[in-house]
């Protein structure tokens, strides 16, 4: 599996909370690890969520989008070869709200994407990353 | 301050801890956070300690080089300008031991840094990467 997953929540103001509140860092048994903490490379998976998380509930507050919550889900894809890097990632943002105003969440979505988000910045150094926005009626 | 620094200790087999065990992530009251988690930006930076920190654990164990233990510290610098991102990064190795096998820990770590180490090579397509290894007596 050269797919990593990593699953990130807003817990309002600059809070997000990340896979069970752990931040030990360990491998599969397979590669000699007990399977208690993360992997290092989802950290960087969940790096990219919370920095663009991060703008976005700064953009929300400032330009008064009214939702309810929203995710951040990030999807990786590894190279086959050592030293194995993410070629591919999928960011998928997922708003939920009863009367979501999608074209200003857009804009705030692209601000981070384009202007804001350092980490963003890099992966597009080494990745090919493609944006996704979900409006979910809540 | 635009430079970041992360800690990572080898808790032993592929185990590391990072900055008192927690994971959430959070941004300082300056930037409407309470201070209570991680930075995102410093996360990639306990991700590429990770990564290498398990290459490293797992070397020292199939070539058996003799350590007490090691420690990983990472400083990224970045830039001013928003998207802010890391343009330096300098990646320092601590073997402790009392009988220290410098080569062989040079080449371990070289292993780790060219050839295993696919968060190092990520970090190599948008930062200049510095290796620095200190031998210390313990």
């Amino acid at each position: 599996m050269n797919t990593h997953q990593v699953h990130t929540k807003w817990l309002g103001e600059m809070g997000f909370e990340h896979q069970g509140g752990i931040i030990k860092m360990d491998a599969d048994a397979e590669f000699g690890g007990n399977n208690e903490g993360l992997r290092p490379k989802s950290m960087m998976l969940a790096s990219l969520a919370g920095c663009t998380g991060m703008d976005i509930a700064s953009l929300v507050k400032k330009m008064k989008a009214e939702i309810d919550t929203f995710t951040i889900d990030v999807e990786g894809d590894l190279t086959e070869e050592h030293p194995k890097f993410y070629h591919s990632v999928r960011v998928n943002y997922n708003f939920f709200g009863s009367d979501l105003d999608e074209a200003k969440l857009q804009k705030i979505v692209y601000l981070s994407v384009d202007k804001y988000c350092g980490v963003m910045e890099m992966f597009r150094q080494f990745a090919k990353v493609e944006v996704n926005i979900n409006y979910l009626k809540s």
